[in-house]
């Protein structure tokens, strides 16, 4: 039972590296997700919806009940995390069952159950929550996770930088509003509509549907519009650059394993795999893989070969001038006195 | 009287540190602010405004007369400031009232005293003044006095991108002027009504109210249109790499600190406070500060230990080699040298 | 034969340098090719097409004509290339034949024989295809080229921040749905009808044909339009900081090349005629070029003149020290004990 | 008269920084010139127009007067200039009028005088020439030569971008041409014309005026987009990252500047004019170069001080272990020998 538990989680959560059942699982369960979220926007075709909807329905249903089993096994098999503290048979689980992925997994099949035990309930609030179901692929995706990570260490300054959008977006809203409120009083009915308008121009959108009539509101909209061209671009800078330096941290971080593994001057086939599977978590490619492995290859035998000619270098000159390879000193001289006086 | 007056100045000033009073009186006044703006955007809807008006009024009367409790206590406690030149009692207090803070905390209490005094002032313009209250909050966030550093640090190179684009609008809005005047006398009146165009393409917001009709008219579009992509994402990109510069130089600032810090090996807790402290002002998240921490606590005992082996090495050898450890002498010789001439 | 087919293969893939005949025929294909292309876009003026309808037939069939021997000639002569594998008679053209440009060849001439053979092929089609030609450029422009290498470098992260880009539009397209799809029936039909919407907003476009309508789909539309400031600019960071580096690693390129060069002291005509090929095919220009050689030079001469001087420094200090200028041993007094000793 | 001819050379082009005249002409010339763009702007306002035409009228001849003299002045004493080779007195005047500044003074006041000697020269021709009067400020601004400068040395991966965006302007075009011909026959009647919706919908200016209907034309509207935004990004990222290049550059520049000026440790009054000059030259605001200066003196203190610092060390160690502080000799045992041989 604890060797099925634990196979159950191998497959389940590391397993697409491991286990050719792992894979292939990992593969119909992406693909099942995909096929999920393609029906939930093709069923909106009102078309389509007419002519398939019992085959609709029946994939509804083998899709929840897949996804079911998917996360009683889950729940089952996660006190064999090792790392984390889901140990205890019942607390374990509970705590495993409150972990962000493990709510999406219930969420996007507890609406069906729902709506089967009480009847009445809306269906177009069940398909919000079955679009959900495109969550699930973030467990197989390393950009998604990179992404997160880069959100989260960045989230002090790109909040900041969001601060100052939302303080822009109050003034220049406010603006607006006491400029325009008098030449369109429906379109610049209040702040809060004024806000729309200041929302569209600011992130350059634009759709039109709004705009300043006045001498003065166009003024405004002018200032605001430039100033807001910084200020916007904010947020988008600083991801871009932690996404970026993340990228490079990655890289450092198999460089500096490549450089450990190249120690002893070969890579042994021990070292080559556990390369590899490195390279695949941090989603580098094998290009690059390689072109990290020979510039340091090269680096190496480089320093070593600098460093064998110095040493020759140094004994020859000792050799040249009579002196120790190592301190300099006239070892003739030396040796020469130590006869003399031994004499 | 003066001790009241100093602890009227911590608990406003840098009161949120020390004090659990100065804390409670940080959250109070943002509080109070954020109500402020929320009412003040709140009040232009009509349903709201017209159900209620009373609280409203009664909100901007205790409003206004915490702001001006609050501003009375900044002027009175203001010669408390020991960095600064305010220390004369009269001439310290009215230099006070001329920074920007002390003039944005009477602008936004003012106008609801003027409106007592003198009837008839425009009740429009008031509200206006009340929405200044959200630059009150400048003082409590760290993001916009960055970002006000970064403006001021940047000046000079966004004002030559500003100078460049503003010479830019000029051309293209004469352009286009001259190109659509005749087919459409009245989108392109006068060059200022070009300008108009010449911002909302620039700046690619491109609300569709005024567009090119002519050949000659679109042909002059599309290259201002192209070369305003450069141009306009000059300051921002200024504006970007300034406020990340920012971000790094506070982070290695508080790296040297963590690097003086542990100079001795350990962190006691007066260094482990005064860190804390710094990284708070400094805006670094918790996880960043304890990377910082040990990665350097990690390069310090790294040198140190290299710095032990090389030293064991060096008398190893020399124990094996005769010499003396610090010059590489061959010290059983001389010792045999000086006692043989001793004998 | 073999001396014909050598010369024919060296005129059109590596000419432009070497041969006189081959940097006219790139210049006649170039200009070949960009009137083919100007053509095909002025044929859709109606106007222009009606009267000089002849005219772009007959530069049609000239064009097709040219392209084909062009074609042949490039298969025939395949087998030429050193450097890669197609040196067998047969396979190895037909292997060229597969290669993408040998296939984009053969796709801009083969819908002309096909409408000459098969009656009823529509002409529509044979003009998009007639468009490629525009990739035959692809071939002579080093930014082309430069472009799809930084694509396939940063391909990884690019495809991250484009997938991270698809899930957004599709949430946003089905939130956007749920919210407006009542008020607006007809603009937001479906999901994929509001994926219009979603795209459109997202890359700030914004044309203002569909635009939501109800307050929760503006305010939807808010938090969208700024999220996707951040994500839609990932793909264009990623993109320009990978060409920038593309164009450092070339300067570096160059750099090493000139090091090289002038470790010498003299850059010699045969050094001068190679790093200015180099130069051509890095995409530097002569300006950078000499800034990068006369900053070497500058180095080199620095560094020995620094060695030099600190050469004589030291033997200045021995003479004046009577010390050995290798190890700083007093030689004076090591002289006088050795004289001493054999006095 | 070579005198005179000199002071006005130096009035005119480096005057600014050491005469008084200088600066006041270049005020003056600097007001005149921001008075005629705004004025030309002014006039097509017609309510301004109408008012103030004869004011405007002999605001031009004054204008055109100063003008003439200015252009004269420059002309006559361009061969002063002593790094140019504008030395012989007719071919050095030529040459200088064929530089693109004189030109630009050239043309901003010929159109006047040709409208007096012949009559029925179109006035809109002249007004538009009246505008070129704003690159009259190129001289003055250090940010608008900044840019050029950028511009030049980034010309060569810039021209790569837009040959890029050209290409994909053509296919874009080209392809919604083909998908909304049909559907559109105004909107899109020819590929000339779907450029100008690429050109919109490329640079996300997106005015809303022609938006393709059909499936497959929203399709490839996306792709475009999406596409785009890469593309567009590349001219202003690779112009932005020259910008700050330029600006760090001159920074560096500024830092050997100081750097070879405090060698001896102090500034004189001489020096710091001479920094003051450069700082100004190179646009460096007063509180870099302070910040500068300091980091600059600091470093220079530090490294001496640990020099000093180790000799000190070195000196102690010595007299300690009766070492020579040069070569870590045992210099007692040395001088004990010697007394030793010498008793």
């Amino acid at each position: 039972m604890s060797n099925i538990r634990k196979l159950t989680y191998e497959i389940l959560e590391i397993g697409n590296k491991q286990h050719t059942l792992g894979k292939a699982i990992d593969i119909f369960l992406i693909s099942l997700i995909s096929l999920n979220v393609l029906f939930v926007i093709l069923e909106t075709l009102p078309s389509v919806s007419a002519e398939y909807h019992r085959w609709f329905y029946r994939f509804e249903v083998f899709s929840v009940l897949i996804f079911t089993i998917e996360y009683i096994a889950r729940v089952w098999s996660a006190i064999e995390d090792t790392e984390s503290q889901h140990h205890r048979p019942f607390w374990g689980r509970v705590r495993y069952m409150l972990t962000p992925m493990a709510l999406i997994d219930l969420i996007v099949i507890l609406p069906f159950y729902l709506s089967m035990i009480v009847t009445g309930v809306d269906l177009r609030f069940m398909r919000v929550l079955r679009l959900l179901r495109v969550f699930k692929l973030t467990r197989y995706s390393s950009s998604m996770s990179l992404l997160l990570q880069v959100l989260h260490r960045q989230s002090r300054s790109i909040s900041a930088a969001l601060f100052v959008l939302f303080m822009l977006i109050i003034v220049a809203s406010s603006l607006i509003y006491f400029a325009e409120h008098k030449a369109q009083p429906e379109a610049f009915s209040s702040i809060p509509a004024a806000m729309w308008w200041a929302i569209v121009t600011m992130t350059t959108v634009g759709y039109g549907d709004v705009i300043p009539v006045t001498v003065m509101g166009k003024i405004m909209a002018s200032i605001i519009s430039i100033m807001s061209l910084g200020i916007v671009a904010l947020p988008a800078g600083l991801l871009a650059s932690g996404f970026s330096e993340a990228l490079k941290q990655r890289r450092r971080t198999y460089e500096k394993m490549v450089h450990m593994a190249i120690q002893d001057g070969v890579v042994d086939s021990v070292e080559e795999k556990a390369l590899n599977q490195m390279r695949e978590t941090l989603g580098i490619s094998k290009e690059d893989a390689a072109h990290i492995l020979h510039s340091n290859l090269d680096q190496k035998f480089e320093k070593e070969f600098e460093r064998d000619l110095a040493q020759l270098r140094k004994e020859i000159d000792a050799v040249l001038h009579d002196r120790c390879p190592h301190c300099d000193h006239n070892v003739k001289w030396l040796e020469r006195r130590k006869k003399g006086t031994s004499e």
